[in-house]
């Protein structure tokens, strides 16, 4: 399903004029095709109004205020599945008769889906009143209306033919194609930005995560009006790949408010509510019952699992319509944080980003990383190994985190649970450093960096930018940013740790050797990133691995990876490679 | 509890002045013990401008009319659970600082509770909104807002002793206390009148009643805003005894709506829904979840059973604060109509709603009816059976159904599944009948007539108001009067009739004999009503029943029932009787 996603998108500010000789009311459309090149974070209906002062105009840009203001727009949106022969015009002229449209995109998955964004939240509520339910299963159906709607058309009305809809993918290409088109760029620069672009969210994917976020909050909350749903994770710490999960949490902080309210008569009323043993008896109570909530009533949600009982608990179900895998979670403060300090240093030097993306879709190809939970290092902890690398170049290219809550002024202030979280929001006030190293380079040295890296006695600790000697036996030791006496990267066990060396290691040996570097042919060999990427490289030492011997770099293992490279080419037909090879990448579409 | 249950009732309408100097907002009260006589139905508040037209004021007293109006009162009403030494001035003061007060009652029950109504919605909006969470259990309890609230005294706002708050008794008198009641009347009329009055729902309790209802729309409907929950069975029907259960029914009818929209460009949107494999499944499945959510989210509610698999599937909790316990189910509609027509056979004449209490009452005490599914008759069947016999009267005190469907106007056509249960709402078109016997009379004739009914061939059609040849071999048949195919009694078997026959040939035989009649004393022996309610009656007959012997009148037994009622005088100290009797005599603490 991922694979065959596509989108197609309009927007429509109120400007244009193509539709409105065939509507009565005011709705016009500008067309035009995004650009691929960066998602787009900050809103485009932004008013001007807020932008007044110096002050304002700092928090316009704040990751807490971009969130605000995709929740916003979110909640003007609605998710429609359309008739396979629908076309543009009928479609949008059916919709605009609710009120003027700020932005409609399509996409394809187990059919057409098209989500549409109103300029007023007035227009949700004109749509939903002239939205009925299906006759043909009135009866049987539970009757929760959502922002999920069809729709349908009468035979004589749609063109019997089914009209290409202009649809561009949600979902990245798969891992040959990368390879292929990486291999045609001529130098590692370009490939990582390359990367960067066909990997990032882009900004449909963003906008239909946070739709899915809206509507499980019309799933969730309606006990909790006054809880917000928020994203974290990678959906919005400017490092998510497409197709990535969508880490959600119930945010009942504003529900439960502040009990500061004084009584000048010395009574006051209470709310009676259902006590549990602890918080997180009351956190599982309530994901429980969204559980079931989500199960029973919640339309394209399927494979609802709860699993209560792990350290944070969670519920985990896939939205079929979306295609996205969601993770709701209740009280995770602190992940929200560490996603806004991920966000930050993503916007501090376009480096950054090109570097986590393309180290994220390495460590994902050669099964470093995971989706399921086990002993694999997680995307968190990999982006984390790479900040502290990129802190540790001289001069550095980023910042430590120390140096940022320095900056932070008296707004920024945030303690959670007891631990400290204040960081500068406002970027400008963090000062461009000197370092002018090339991708290339940096990419070189970070496989170097961690290929040497004495795991065994010290710690990554990016708060300080520095290494620690390690406070317990565990085999990586990456200090969390905000929780300091914990460990992120505590569940990585030897193993692991060892193939992540491993493949440093022999990273390292590809981009220095001649073999890593572009060949002039009509049919590219892999190189630089391109090679990185091929699987070859994992499975030779997986192979190993479970014979559980000891890897080191041995002249016997870079002998086979160079006659594997020698022949094995890119795409097309003429690529050659075993047959192993060539299973392990198809069943990896995307990376 | 139920037994220690009190109640006290305040009511103010605007005209009074006692609190005035207290306060700045406009609040005044006037204070009224209720009349316990009848139960008022007719609410207070009901607007002198909806009474303008004939039509109107037959409308006003409609069933639907009046349930409607008891939902808007629920809806305007709180609970709150109050501080022991609370005093009412405190108390209302406190409280009419969020708007003008209609009405307030007292009650215990594990603590003294207060229902208030007041007279606009938007003081509720106004009492939530300076409501807290209680701090000590901020972050142990499930934040979801209800109107079931706890009012918080600081040490020094109110007085150190428990003043008396009035209360008054929300639960009927015991039935040993109720015999010796009973037995000081003169007459079986007053008796039974008297039993009425101790055990027919109060005003208070049906205001209760219809909170309780609109607490639980609060938990159950925040997915469905539109649904309604219905109260149906014994809380509505004019029959319920203090005590009794309440019925509710989700109402999705009005969220569903008509699928009759006409989309003039043959485009139309559909909501997306989760669909079942049956109507019933869907029913499981919203009960399932609502069950899910009383009990994780509910305050008050305890004791949630999922009872999906039942013929109707339904969900039964605890509702602490009331101490009702509740069954709720979805699309009971016929049960409703079932509810709406003893409701206007109970109005039809006084006499009709004296018969059932106190045969409810004689049932319950012989364990005829049970609260527990079962063989028993239930008490839908034994109030049908009462006025099937009214029916039969000559001449008759009440008219068949099929009349009072013939009195119908067209606003009272109904079909419910295909059945017809189409009947006349405005009672004033149902002339009176002739009948004038005594309650004495008829209560003699009752049991004489069940005595004697040819129940192995005959069945019970209060539709005709006359019997029919049984279509099946149901020990007892009553054709219910809607789904006209159905056997109300179907779960009765042949043991179950065999007592109620039993029971009816003994009561007949104490009424008609000279030991049922008062006697001059000053500590009067159980008699009349008194006497049928003793435990010793059916004692005999269910000691018999194990031994599996064919009861018939006997004169062993005949002559073992009058010495017991020779020795056994009706409450205090010198009442006799065997330790066996007294033990069930206690247990059975009110009918």
């Amino acid at each position: 399903m991922a694979a065959s996603t596509q989108v197609c998108r309009f927007y429509m500010n109120g400007r244009g004029t193509f539709f409105r000789s065939l509507q009565k009311n005011y709705f016009c459309f500008r067309r035009k095709f995004a650009s691929k090149k960066v998602a787009k974070i900050v809103p485009k209906n932004t008013p001007k109004k807020q932008l007044a002062t110096k002050k304002e105009a700092e928090d316009e840009s704040s990751f807490s205020r971009l969130q605000e203001d995709r929740r916003k727009q979110a909640e003007r949106s609605v998710l429609i599945a359309c008739p396979p022969n629908i076309t543009e015009m009928k479609f949008l002229k059916h919709l605009s008769t609710h009120g003027s449209i700020e932005n409609c995109f399509f996409y394809e998955s187990f059919g057409i889906y098209a989500v549409v964004e109103f300029s007023q939240t007035h227009s949700i509520d004109s749509m939903l009143g002239a939205t009925i339910f299906p006759s043909v299963q009135n009866e049987t159906a539970v009757p929760f209306k959502t922002r999920l709607l069809s729709l349908k058309a009468s035979d004589s009305v749609l063109p019997k033919t089914r009209p290409s809809v202009p649809c561009q993918k949600l979902n990245p290409i798969g891992t040959k194609e990368l390879i292929l088109k990486l291999s045609q760029q001529d130098t590692v620069d370009k490939q990582l930005y390359y990367l960067l672009e066909q990997h990032q969210l882009t900004e449909e994917n963003i906008r239909l995560r946070f739709l899915v976020c809206s509507l499980l909050k019309d799933i969730a909350a309606p006990y909790f009006p006054e809880c917000v749903i928020r994203l974290f994770g990678s959906s919005v710490n400017s490092f998510g790949k497409l197709g990535c999960d969508l880490d959600l949490f119930l945010d009942l902080d504003s529900v439960r408010g502040r009990n500061t309210k004084q009584t000048r008569n010395q009574l006051s009323l209470e709310f009676q509510m259902k006590s549990t043993s602890s918080e997180r008896a009351a956190t599982q109570s309530i994901l429980s019952v969204i559980a079931e909530c989500v199960d029973h009533f919640g339309p394209g949600c399927v494979g609802v699992q709860k699993i209560l009982n792990a350290r944070c608990p969670l519920v985990r179900f896939s939205h079929q319509p979306s295609g996205f895998q969601c993770d709701l979670t209740t009280n995770n403060r602190v992940a929200l944080k560490s996603s806004e300090m991920l966000h930050l240093y993503g916007r501090m030097d376009r480096r950054v980003r090109a570097m986590v993306l393309s180290l994220r879709c390495w460590a994902q190809v050669h099964g470093l990383t995971n989706n399921f939970p086990g002993a694999w290092i997680t995307n968190f902890s990999l982006t984390t190994m790479i900040i502290f690398f990129l802190q540790r170049r001289s001069p550095p290219l980023i910042p430590p985190l120390d140096q940022l809550r320095e900056l932070a002024g008296p707004r920024d202030e945030c303690i959670i649970e007891g631990n400290d979280c204040t960081f500068v929001s406002d970027i400008s006030r963090v000062k461009n450093l000197d370092n002018t190293e090339t991708l290339d380079h940096l990419l070189q040295e970070f496989f170097v960096f961690y290929a040497n890296f004495p795991f065994n006695q010290m710690s990554i600790n990016i708060r300080k930018g520095k290494e620690d000697y390690k406070p317990d036996s565990s085999p990586l030791y990456i200090q969390n940013p905000f929780e300091l006496s914990q460990n992120v990267s505590k569940n990585v066990n030897p193993t692991q740790l060892e193939r992540l060396v491993t493949l440093c290691q022999e990273s390292a040996w590809l981009l220095n050797e001649g073999w890593a570097k572009q060949r002039a042919s009509t049919e590219p060999s892999p190189w630089g990133m391109g090679a990185l990427l091929l699987p070859s490289l994992s499975q030779s030492i997986r192979n190993k691995s479970k014979k559980g011997r000891v890897l080191q770099p041995a002249s016997e293992r870079f002998k086979n990876l160079l006659a594997f490279l020698k022949t094995n080419k890119a795409g097309g037909s003429g690529a050659a490679g075993n047959a192993e090879n060539q299973k392990t990448a198809s069943s990896t579409t995307s990376c």
